[in-house]
């Protein structure tokens, strides 16, 4: 196709009309779409409703050339999507082997004998290219038509999203003659709207490779997006993008791809052969428990205090009687305290440690909530920092327990690699 | 309006067809919608763009009745909404005092001024029913023409769930002369197909008050909803339908509406003034962060530890070397252990200890990935259950808490409450 490619997701499902679920399908598909250099235009939701299905994909074949069906792939007869898309194009279907094979292993797999209403789903027009599902019974298809391309998809997200990465994004670049790669880049310790304005004119500018933040990931991220003819020459062009991001934007990215900030700090302790520990109380465990979300985390990370009480702090960390009473358990001076009694305690290398208020009562003037005081460090070098963290609670603790872990990245990077 | 309500949900935006974000608000618009007995068939996305904006309208007033719009309310000359929706209806807007007043406000409370541009989210036609916004700057609005219902909203969820809930709702309740309230259901230890077979006869003639899952809330869970002329004859509806499912699912239902296992935990452990510990390999300190993410936990909860190393389960929890060397770090006799260590340790009135592999490495035939003992108890009666948990590193982790959890509040609730 060398014409204008204009995508269009039309998603069939009354679990989305009803509201249980948020149709996220259509978000998956469109950003996948857009990388591939298909502008989306509309995305439209209908009822498993025969009349209606086919209603939606007449309006989409006036006015787009690349149109999308997700959802009303099951075996009931309520399942439609694949029949009146079929039906609509006057296209009738035939078993495909291959499918119904792998149906029938499917249940095989389980010990469970196939329901022969299953049957259905192995059944495509000629020409379809069908998309195959590693993780439910529906396949998928690429189907093209007087110039238009028809996808269709199971609804699930976790059988939708393998399938679109790992077999129709190949089929349609097919279609669209173009290999697409991306490039992710996180950041912590900068705001969204601050880090547009460093790349304002890398953003607006950027057309091919495309630079835009994957919003909604709880991370500050920019993702560079390729298209070229082979993934070598898309890697190519995303190289010099990547330099630049990093030349403005290095002091605050921390990884990659699928990095998380736990996991690049776990990496960093086995790269360098060192062992953190953690005392925890506002954030009360929520550092220990990413560090250990991390598979192979055990290598690195043995000891883990929730010393949430007073008591706690003085009976497991030592933390000084006279320290809590002047001070308080809130103070740099109880931060340092604790971190001193972990690395004594658990004889890690490093330890972190964090003391705050994470709200919604417990505050006063002097000390309002907010306010946290993280200490990490060594036997020889320990450094305290004092924020005053802004949200509720929850958003309190975790921006404590990312700011902990970005410091612990730091100090390593600077201490063990000379950075 | 006594005839059939049909509704519809037109959001516009460029981040939803971009696939920056999932289309959140036609999810909260629904259900609400639903439950307010208006039944929705069409949800349609489309850009900025005044054309495809005004198209979308047009369709929607052929087959609908109740129109929602989310987005497109901002201050900037791209944003189009309530703009294309006035052409559509051929109505002038006027400047809304009180909206420019809050506007205004809004601005200054942050020491700000008000660009001139976000005067013109103060604009609606007469008759229009403004809808505050809490929230931001741009109010939405409930209008009526030609017996069709008009509702705008801006796009954002921050905005727009609390205008719909605190503001619109109320205004729909105008123009269905219901009232609608519900009550949610909240489960734990029960499969949530196998929970719908104790209760398919109630899911399937449930009419008002419906009785359906809430789908994608990470519980099993059921929500029953009423609608009546008052408040009171809708809760009198709900009383028995409760109480039906009390008795057929009673011993699965471990909290209502907000609750969450760790918020009813914290609450038993108040009501009995009892403290708690944790003691944690495989959870990484997860039980901790859930209890500590609970306002007001501080009062029942001192101690938490992470002994992810065989030797913090030694050192910090007294775990015999033999226990470690015989049966190993994953077995019941390391769980009592470590509970008799963490009571001892913390002094706390009851503790939960947790062991086991969460994967995807580390299993063997004898003791595979999932496996996990949890012993829970007090100095006087421990009790340890084998767990073989299933899916991925997180979703064992996550099992494995809330399991602890809810042993942690049948524990209580036996001993404590005689029940």
């Amino acid at each position: 196709m060398e014409r204008e490619l204009k995508g269009e997701i039309i998603s069939v499902g009354s679990e989305l009309l009803l509201g249980q679920i948020a149709n996220t399908d259509a978000q998956y598909v469109s950003q996948r779409l857009q990388g591939a250099g298909v502008g989306v235009y509309y995305h439209s939701v209908v009822g498993d409703n025969p009349t209606r299905i086919k209603e939606a994909i007449h309006a989409a074949q006036k006015r787009s050339n690349v149109i999308i069906l997700t959802g009303g792939l099951g075996p009931t007869a309520d399942d439609l999507t694949k029949e009146m898309l079929c039906e609509a194009l006057g296209e009738e279907c035939y078993l495909h082997e291959e499918s119904a094979r792998r149906i029938r292993a499917h249940f095989e797999k389980r010990g469970v004998e196939m329901p022969e209403s299953n049957l259905k789903q192995a059944y495509f027009p000629r020409g379809a290219r069908v998309l195959q599902n590693d993780n439910g019974t529906a396949p998928g298809m690429l189907f093209e038509k007087d110039g238009i391309c028809y996808i269709i998809f199971p609804g699930p997200p976790s059988e939708l999203l393998p399938m679109l990465d790992n077999y129709a994004m190949k089929e349609l670049q097919g279609v669209t003659g173009n290999i697409i790669t991306s490039r992710i880049i996180r950041m912590y310790g900068i705001g969204e709207s601050q880090m547009e304005v460093y790349v304002k004119d890398i953003l607006e500018k950027s057309l091919n490779p495309t630079v835009a933040p994957l919003i909604g990931d709880g991370d500050v991220t920019l993702r560079i997006t390729a298209r070229a003819e082979s993934l070598e020459k898309a890697r190519e062009m995303i190289a010099p993008v990547e330099s630049e991001l990093h030349t403005r934007l290095g002091e605050y990215i921390y990884g990659y791809d699928n990095d998380t900030l736990e996991s690049v700090v776990v990496e960093l302790l086995k790269r360098n052969n060192i062992t953190l520990a953690t005392a925890e109380s506002c954030t009360g465990g929520d550092i220990a428990r990413r560090i250990t979300e991390v598979s192979g985390a055990s290598g690195v990370f043995g000891y883990g205090f929730v010393t949430y009480a007073n008591e706690a702090k003085r009976d497991i960390l030592g933390v000084d009687e006279e320290i809590l009473k002047n001070h308080g358990a809130v103070s740099e001076e109880c931060a340092r305290a604790m971190l001193k009694g972990l690395i004594n305690r658990s004889g890690a290398d490093i330890g972190v440690a964090v003391t705050g208020i994470a709200g919604p009562t417990g505050g006063s003037a002097e000390k309002p909530v907010g306010l946290v005081y993280i200490a990490f460090g060594d036997n020889e070098d320990v450094q305290c920092i004092r924020y005053v963290l802004k949200g509720n609670r929850a958003r309190i603790r975790r921006s404590a327990s990312m700011n902990a872990l970005n410091n612990v990245r730091k100090f390593i990077i600077n201490k063990y690699e000379g950075k």
